[in-house]
């Protein structure tokens, strides 16, 4: 295989794609050029674009439409269920490890977006949060709105990372929600409204205690859960 | 769009392929039958299947090799850069995030793994550690075996998500490691000699206090790393 620094070709020119994308701050939905006109850019064959382009729509950055041309992915380079949950079974097993994971990340977002969150964002969580709220009242199922709740938390941590991981573990816990959409309780609604009044007023010890408080009783919900089937087996 | 139980009738085939994987146990590399059997068994078009197919191999979940056929991916449904950072940029911010997101994750990893590694872990994770260690006393570039020592702690965990998370993130630091990959200290033998300790006597405190530790130094070097490049700017 043709290579250039030792890299693949093909590798080295998604690489350069990927430079363009961002030096040219291009957007979801943008338009890439055609292959013809990124082969004479990028100086390498027809065959190499191809496959380069192949490759970044293999990790969601780009999004091939047959007959109207080669986009920007919606999904900014994130993968659906990128941990390969969807492989591992929904057994009760991997909601507790992923309560697990929430347990040890959410709790620090928390606490990060108390004390770095904005107000508009104040102001969305909290907006979401009733949104979410209105839902458990009503007894529909939240869980794609909860999801947001937490993806909006962990955008005001203003940690790139942090924003990316937490929708991946929500996206995740959706995988195997069967047994987790239905917990509709008064405390539930009561901690969301502890962790939005701490990072509200900035107490960002508050806001990691509330969120402890809020995945703890989701746990110990599972637990309950899990006993209860294994009775009935 | 032809759907079944409100699903589009493709993304139903991909989730009945997952199924047969799981069910059957099919390992990466193992073979998948071809579009034809593949549409009997479903019961769908060869077209759909065809749809199905592609949507897997976007998810690295499979490999189509032209001509030899459909495997089960090496990559375990498991993305290529799958937080998409490789379009966040390489900047000095992002380098941190990372770090305050290791922070977070691989403390409690360690203590995790104190918790939960057989013999057969320890004994890996030690003799990975003697690897990286010769690594850094001949001046090598370690971070492909760091990262592979971090990895082992992760597995020993038991928790599957997390054992996909720290590699994740560890291959993310690489993405940007330019600034992270010298430094070769003392220091850093030092506390992984202390992490694989308190790993092997189960010591949970002791191993996250070490990682925080290692962690820790790392950050610091990064912070006189960025300042010495702001003074030569």
């Amino acid at each position: 295989m043709k290579q250039k620094n030792g890299m693949p070709l093909a590798q080295a020119a998604a690489e350069d794609i990927i430079e363009m994308i961002r030096t040219n701050h291009m957007k979801p939905g943008d338009r890439l050029e055609n292959e013809y006109e990124l082969a004479k850019k990028l100086n390498v064959g027809r065959s190499t674009v191809r496959e380069a382009v192949k490759s970044l729509e293999t990790r969601n950055i780009l999004t091939i439409k047959r007959g109207a041309g080669t986009f920007i992915s919606q999904n900014e380079g994130v993968a659906v269920d990128p941990l390969g949950i969807s492989l591992m079974g929904k057994d009760e097993g991997i909601a507790l490890e992923l309560l697990d994971v929430r347990m040890i990340l959410e709790p620090e977002s928390a606490a990060l977006a108390a004390i770095h969150a904005d107000k508009n964002e104040i102001a969305e969580i909290s907006r979401q949060n009733r949104k979410v709220i209105g839902m458990i009242r009503q007894g529909l199922d939240h869980h794609e709105e909860d999801a947001r709740f937490h993806q909006l938390i962990a955008e005001a941590t203003k940690n790139r990372i942090i924003a990316k991981l937490v929708p991946i573990i929500q996206q995740s816990v959706g995988l195997t929600a069967e047994m987790t959409s239905k917990r509709l309780t008064e405390t539930t609604v009561s901690f969301h409204e502890q962790i939005v009044e701490a990072i509200t007023r900035g107490d960002a010890n508050g806001a990691r205690s509330a969120m402890i408080a809020h995945i703890s009783e989701n746990r110990i919900y599972i637990i309950k859960e899990i006993e209860r089937k294994r009775r009935f087996e």
